[in-house]
């Protein structure tokens, strides 16, 4: 069974009545209830507001893949718990970016760029490609399907080239974006996936509620977590591998700590 | 002319008396002077002790490629001054990050991952292997060069997939590392190379200057800095490059800033 | 059940004493037994002796990955197999290529590189070490093993760079190698693994046999096999997705077939 | 001096009324006059017509860069002409490949894949995204350009993963392909690019003029000839790098070649 957690920001459900009409129980319940009807999952949510908001240490231990939606409060979110997810995901948790997302602290963390792109609140009609045919993310999609009613995000969208490109859509008003994209950081697995702007009932949508199943299972880790991937161990000429002896001079104690 | 900065960590050369002894005018000097032998690159000089850690942002504006050399020190360098670095790659400026930098804050924050690897101070030998024949920052080598005396950085070395891997590197004492590898960070190019410790004449081989003139000539930018990557902006329906109507609910009034 | 081939050359099997000895029912045989060990996988045998070499058009149809390891006879390869065994990758076949496949028909055709290499049969020690912590090939492995008696295979590797690179290997004579090698092409996901010399009873290591079994899970293909991937259809303006009207001057007629 | 040879099939040109009358002097003499806007570059051209199609061995080792166009008679092009080319790129001659090139049998040859997409003769607009900012190749382009008429080609686009996708393209019918795309195979450096139908006269638009120039100085070997790339020299423990005695059984006598 994978283990899920969807972190919904739950702003606009609460302040803005076409999003709490459309996700009455919040963005982040529709997203888990779309997982759910996968039998391999067991998707559980997190919002904003909870304790260290909803993501305690030990629930990240114990979790397989983090789902996250945020847009209006990427401020609000405290650095201590990106910092845990960061860490989370570096020793193989897998971490699925949903659309305004691309702005979040941890996304940009983990990415090592501004992340930025444009954007047009139009309701315009998104087509999405695939073009990695055969990618487990893609498993079931015709070679392209279509949201009526999408926002825009366009290129350049500021991220480093990924493992691999697996949609690129195509938007009405004559812009493009590398929709779905994979990263590896660390042991974790990434998937930043464009669609599921807050006005418009995406997250019902078949085909995005596929998307997201796959890729939760794509994202799941094989191994457990590694341990320690922080660290920098000190390999002593006394414990090398291959017999050398010690030469010039040098800086350290054995076993001493390494500098940072 | 490639303006290029070596910038210098400069502390164990005035606290160390072999280091002090194998670089009496400070590593960063010995690696610009290095560049100068090529009379496409300016190189000049800048460390931690400078105001600003001779880093302005004026300095940054003007500059095309930066070398970073750290070690002992990585905490004191101002986040200040990282930020702007980070700006500054995003923009087009070229970094070039050695030796021990891979635990510098500017390295972990455009990686997006811990940069950790195992390490042992011994003297030991290292052959570097081309592994990208052909690639600019490999002109002019044979297939492999060695060093007598290096310090062993070995894998599992914690970095996201390169573009390329330029080098990899075999250890008398049993290790390997991913010695030369390329990034790009917005417009900005990256390379990591990883000889150069502090107690060995490293930076007075002939291969390693090489391999530096080269990495500055390809890290070099060849287009003016970009502008404004870190902005989002919105394309209005009035702007639209197709004519498109706006349909459905929204958040947002034209020509309002995104939520960041 | 994944359905895994293992295809062998079989050919100093049956004319080196060494080789007959260490793999008395044949290599392929060995690594067959080894893959079954995994309870989610089918494992079964072709030769170069049978008749299509053991892969006729239905037998590949019905098999999920097909491993490869030929040293000898690269050559006596039937072109109209490694056509098939192609067209079956990129319809999502899974391919592992081991040891002296390097230099295969089929992973020539694959790569698009001359894949070739340096080596020496002194049956020195080889130690792996795992680049890509987390990767699912790397699975339950610590962070390198050792085989006392390997063929060295050195840099430059000539292969187009990976999508991942999963195990890069240290050589008791001072070479690397980039011995564990990830790539897509069309829906296929292809491994290639170094270790495997026929003279050395590689294939019966712990580490190895884990290594091959995980292969097999990674690289089998989470969907159905594409159809028609090399098809190059005509999409018409009567049966564009967005209306358009047809301009300017043509060369084609509608539902021509395009020129190869 | 860099220099580029303009490969021309000059089948359109003599055959249909509409090409010859936008390309008169065919549409390699256009595209090498291009190029020769930059003094950086000699540009000349050669065709399918010519002995040897124009492409000689002595040819091939004194260019620098060449460019491919070709339709209606890939077939036509001699394999050993094709196999003098992917010597040539393995050994560091860039490869340019334009259009309709997607099908011709180097660049099917090099990818390892069908290369296969959709396509529509409609005249329909394109608008070409920039998605790598700071390229080489996209150096003084705007974010995006645009051409009112083109050929439709689409994805899926079944190629291997790129170094770096430098365009992606939108089309009125509601396609996206992602048109220009950076390999490395050997050291050859390999851009494709996807506008440049012959029916219309996008060799004469000054953005695409640029990208032309640009890709050329990008594609430009910084290094002499690897030679014998193909080559897979046995390393003997006589010579070996580091002392090493023989071990174990083994196939081969020393300085033996190996086999293929």
């Amino acid at each position: 069974m994978i283990r899920a957690v969807v972190w919904g920001e739950n702003v606009h459900e609460q302040t803005n009545e076409t999003v709490a009409s459309i996700y009455p129980k919040g963005m982040h319940t529709c997203i888990a209830d779309a997982l759910n009807e996968d039998p391999a999952i067991n998707a559980t949510t997190a919002t904003l507001q909870d304790p260290e908001h909803g993501l305690p240490q030990d629930r990240l231990d114990e979790s397989d893949v983090l789902l996250w939606w945020g847009h209006a409060a990427h401020g609000a979110v405290s650095d201590v718990v990106v910092d845990r997810v960061a860490n989370a995901v570096w020793s193989g948790m897998g971490l699925i970016l949903l659309h305004s997302a691309h702005f979040s602290k941890i996304f940009k963390r983990l990415m090592g760029t501004p992340c930025s792109l444009t954007w047009r609140e139009a309701g315009e009609r998104e087509r999405i490609w695939v073009t990695a045919p055969g990618h487990p993310i893609a498993e079931g999609l015709a070679n392209h399907f279509e949201l009526e009613h999408e926002e825009m995000y366009g290129e350049p969208f500021h991220v480093p080239e990924p493992l691999e490109t697996v949609f690129v859509s195509w938007f009405q008003g004559g812009e493009v974006l590398r929709s779905g994209l994979t990263y590896r950081r660390g042991a974790g697995n990434i998937f930043y996936f464009q669609p599921g702007h807050e006005t418009y009932p995406t997250y019902y949508d078949e085909n995005i509620r596929l998307v997201l199943k796959n890729a939760v299972r794509w994202a799941n880790p094989k191994s457990g977590r590694l341990k320690d991937i922080d660290a920098a161990p000190n390999r002593t000429v006394a414990n090398a591998l291959e017999p050398i002896e010690e030469r010039g001079p040098k800086l350290h104690a054995d076993n001493e700590d390494g500098f940072r």
